[in-house]
């Protein structure tokens, strides 16, 4: 929890910084946008809680029409079992005991609960756990392209969908992929592939899902997909900026950081580092974009202190005890780090919401 | 907390992974050690909580000799001051009105508390809140080539130690730097130029403040300095290792993981991503160390898997299901991660302990 105890009706710039803080009406356009986009289009949408982890997010997602969230652990899938959801997808293969114990459980209270699978080895221990028991539905990874996790080919694919099908405690429940951004062709080609594939052995394939939130307007050039996950399209961030999918305006996640040193001409330091922020840099070269300045780089991070060049600023420069505003790399990695996310409209805080899966990495 | 709740005397080989677990010995080992170098050469050691944010290992700290701790934040010195820790140094330009009440609440509790300041703004801000009550120890913070925070001359420092010493609410503590590694002829050079100027114009100097595992065992070649600081020591991580300062068999902090996919020959997923690793490079070209695998590469990280590049491996590979061992790149990012840290001997855990000053940033 943050001992400073925020609460609303604070004022945003008597907060304490670092913190990250969401525009209520600017996550509200995004939710809006992109629900329009896929009701439009009629793909069913189901957005990764990754990005929020809180259940009062998740609950405006599904108002506005999402059907079911996409998990990624057990542990996050629980959280939001226990605040009333019921068509929760776990992307990941499930392995080890304890993890399919609870899983079991989890299958037990839900009506629409599934994972997914790349190899035979998952789908073994998942056959050998889920038999005469209530049958579990279990999807098909593929990699189609982003280098991951996921079978290499539509022949895998079919042969591990044989595999569940056969399965006594298991139902193939069809064909997931985390693609590689703006390869919708691809996509579309390896799907349409592996469905002919399935049908020709008369397996039935209910679900095709894709994903990701850069080409999320690209998801109706994926015919074969029945439906979407995407995660960061919800607070947006800088990576989202580059790729096109949103503007600067569009990311809700601002961090408020405060100038705690300025020691030569061109070196400020803020007060966020990688406790804050993160490292992650996802291709660029620095570690989140100042609005205030946008010419500055943030060059390098320790945990507490972020080091900025001014070297390129040509107007006038932060002093120290300036509050800026940073559009980070990576929103669902900031999430991470913090219990309570703090959000704002006109400048004061409307509300607190403890970001329920923070940390939930089982 | 970690739902899946591990207790004392699980065998380290059914813990849920992805997990950190700490090694008693090693940890203990790293303690001892340290604490010998500083007593043999009469240094005061202050180890920097940062890096585990556990009370129980700060105690075991303090019981081998060590004298006072570092803290980064305020929230941080709470938590130790509640735990009973009086001689606390906030290394950090303490700003803004909340913060600074904060601040004058834990001056009135302790006998030794004491911060860092860099600018004549920080000074000012103190010195004004601490007019009238009980005296706040300031240290000025000097960047001997660390290019991070600091006054940038000797003569600078002088100038803000006058500030210091003229003001009513605060006292001169003494100089202090986070210093770029192996530099120790440099700092020296650095301090004991301020050192004259401040004795020119009688102001005493109690304290002088060097810091950081790398250069730890170089300690005694500043004579200037009357205290070392150091964090990652207790732990220790990859980054120690090339920096020379530890032996892989030193590092106290393995991650636990557990291998989800192996969809190519050349490519093994992992368990572990940033939200266990974190993306801290430290300079590395990938995200850890593999103890049982030297020649694989964690060359991704996505949040909930890393991908590992098997193709520089020559003998047997991994499969599914396998449990590995990472050594991280930089372990005190990790502590941040976990509400709890487990520790464990032979194999065995022997506690868990809460990871306390997780997430205070503030």
């Amino acid at each position: 929890m943050n001992p400073l105890k925020p609460k609303p009706g604070d004022a945003l710039d008597t907060l304490s910084t670092p913190v990250p803080v969401i525009d209520e009406d600017v996550m509200a356009g995004n939710i809006a946008r992109v629900q329009a986009y896929m009701d439009r289009h009629k793909i069913a949408f189901r957005p990764h809680i990754k990005t929020h982890k809180v259940v009062a997010i998740a609950e405006a997602q599904r108002a506005a029409g999402a059907r079911g969230i996409n998990c990624q652990k057990i542990t996050e899938a629980e959280i939001f079992a226990n605040a009333g959801f019921d068509d929760i997808l776990i992307t990941y293969n499930i392995l080890g005991r304890e993890k399919i114990a609870r899983l079991a459980a989890l299958n037990q209270r839900l009506s629409a609960l599934k994972v997914t699978a790349d190899s035979a080895v998952t789908v073994d221990g998942l056959a050998q756990a889920f038999s005469g028991s209530k049958p579990l539905t279990v999807l098909v990874e593929c990699d189609t392209g982003g280098g991951r996790c996921g079978v290499q080919t539509p022949t895998d694919a079919l042969a591990l969908a044989r595999q569940i099908t056969r399965a006594e405690g298991l139902t193939f429940g069809g064909l997931m992929t985390y693609p590689k951004p703006k390869s919708a062709a691809a996509i579309e080609s390896w799907f349409s592939e592996a469905l002919s594939l399935l049908r020709a052995e008369g397996i039935p394939c209910p679900i095709v899902s894709n994903a990701g939130t850069p080409s999320l307007f690209e998801a109706h050039e994926v015919p074969s997909a029945t439906e979407h996950r995407a995660g960061t399209y919800v607070y947006n961030d800088r990576s989202m900026v580059r790729a096109g999918h949103c503007t600067i305006d569009q990311c809700a996640m601002h961090i408020l950081v405060t100038v705690v040193s300025c020691p030569t001409e061109d070196r400020a330091i803020i007060d966020a580092g990688s406790k804050t922020l993160t490292s992650d840099l996802l291709g660029f070269s620095d570690y989140g974009h100042i609005l205030e300045y946008p010419d500055a780089v943030i060059r390098a991070l320790s945990e507490e202190h972020g080091t900025v060049d001014l070297s390129r600023c040509s107007g006038p420069r932060p002093k120290i005890g300036d509050r800026l505003r940073i559009v980070p790399n990576h929103t669902c990695v900031v999430s991470n780090l913090f219990d309570e996310m703090i959000f704002h409209r006109v400048g004061r805080v409307t509300r607190i919401e403890p970001v329920a899966a923070r940390g939930m990495v089982w």
